[in-house]
């Protein structure tokens, strides 16, 4: 059987600790290219560069069978190059990550990780993010290598729904206490109450620092919220059609 | 009655004409405070500023009843600086745009105005995205006020489902042709179909330009395509849970 042609890319940077990770872990089950920004592009949404030129040049990080190109611009932009100009054919799998930090719930929406995936699947390619609960550069992902060894093997065998994606997040490793398997869930609703620290700079005029907590409204159990505080690795199916189909109707009567 | 609060902006920067017109027409139905980015944040999508500062300073850009603020941001962290830090009080409408071109089927997820319009409805916020079908400077506004106007009079006595946000296109305008009115409409299945253009810079080094040709794979008669190119004004209504529901059965068999 003809090994698989993996895309792999992320938004904390070529040089992260989870991207690595993933590379090491892709290079098992086909050939692997690796085309990721060339710094961090945490947070950057679906965002695409439009107005100025991109560069992306052909690197070696550490040694493996893979190869890869480190790309000035955002993680949907690494997708869009790796597919129309550097691969001479489609990828049968894209994932992105390791993602240092969760993606769950309402993250997924400002997430560069998710919307490398969503562009994957916008192509019709296979596609999955993968995010473990731990912003530590040096965090351990040896028990989330387990089920992103699973899940791959899975979506290999099985393949994908047409534009659809999956936002997988893994819990942190707990000492003493297993992951209890994988639930595929929804989106749950929780959002970010965000405050703003004000600051004055030497010069006397004002700056803002974004800071927030992390609130979740919803106590449903089919959510990626309660699998992740049940120390379950949650699967949500995500895509890129927003229309908000039930307001259709009561639209159509008040216009 | 109390003149509801209008939070306004946009993702071509607080100079264009497009939010100059928005802000115009806004003036006429309540108290307007604009928070926009200070130069254009096309294409940024959901992007936030988490790794960096954020400024925000108070300025006239010209006469008029509105309070106006320039923001280094995106769109999104516009309207999180308004909401958490500017308003005392929360809007009662957030409007987004008039942005120059489409913003319809695919182009939302792409979208700073919409990505904006998006994150007014996490709030809690009726919100808009205005796009008119015309990428020129002096594009002409006059027949999309009448309906800009309309829509807002209608969300306004109204209101909006929880977690839903419109998004709104309107044709250019063509000689000797009317608008033949609103479509309540679903996003088009639609794609880019991207080409780089790669060059030498004249250090030798390889740069690439995003290039692309907008394809509609959809031939629905109940889509923002079909409604913009029989010249109605096409009205999405959109959400944020990206969940594709359909799928999480077919995934729980698998895993």
């Amino acid at each position: 059987m003809k090994r698989p042609l993996i895309l792999v890319t992320n938004d904390d940077g070529i040089s992260a600790s989870g991207i690595r990770n993933l590379i090491r872990i892709m290079n098992d089950f086909g050939n692997v290219v690796v085309v990721a920004p060339d710094g961090p592009q945490s947070a950057m949404g679906h965002a695409i560069t439009i107005d100025s030129v991109l560069r992306c040049d052909e690197i070696i990080v550490n040694k493996g069978s893979q190869k890869e190109y480190s790309c000035s611009g955002t993680p949907v932009d690494c997708v869009k190059l790796a597919i129309n100009q550097l691969l001479e054919t489609k990828p049968d799998l894209c994932v992105s990550g390791i993602n240092h930090g969760s993606n769950s719930s309402i993250n997924v929406i400002y997430s560069g990780t998710m919307s490398a995936a969503v562009e994957g699947a916008l192509e019709g390619i296979p596609s999955i993010g993968f995010s473990l609960l731990d912003y530590s550069h040096d965090a351990d992902f040896s028990e989330a290598e387990l089920y992103i060894r699973k899940v791959t093997q899975t979506v290999l065998e099985h393949g994908m729904d047409k534009g659809v994606c999956l936002n997988v997040n893994i819990p942190k490793v707990i000492e003493n206490k297993k992951i209890q398997g994988i639930k595929i869930c929804r989106q749950a609703r929780a959002n970010w109450e965000e405050q703003f620290e004000k600051r004055v700079d030497p010069k006397g005029r004002a700056y803002y620092w974004l800071t927030g907590k992390f609130v979740n409204y919803d106590e449903g159990k089919d959510t990626d919220e309660w699998a992740l505080a049940n120390h379950y690795v949650s699967i949500v199916p995500v895509h890129f059609d927003i229309t908000a189909y039930p307001s259709i109707s009561s639209l159509a009567k008040i216009f």
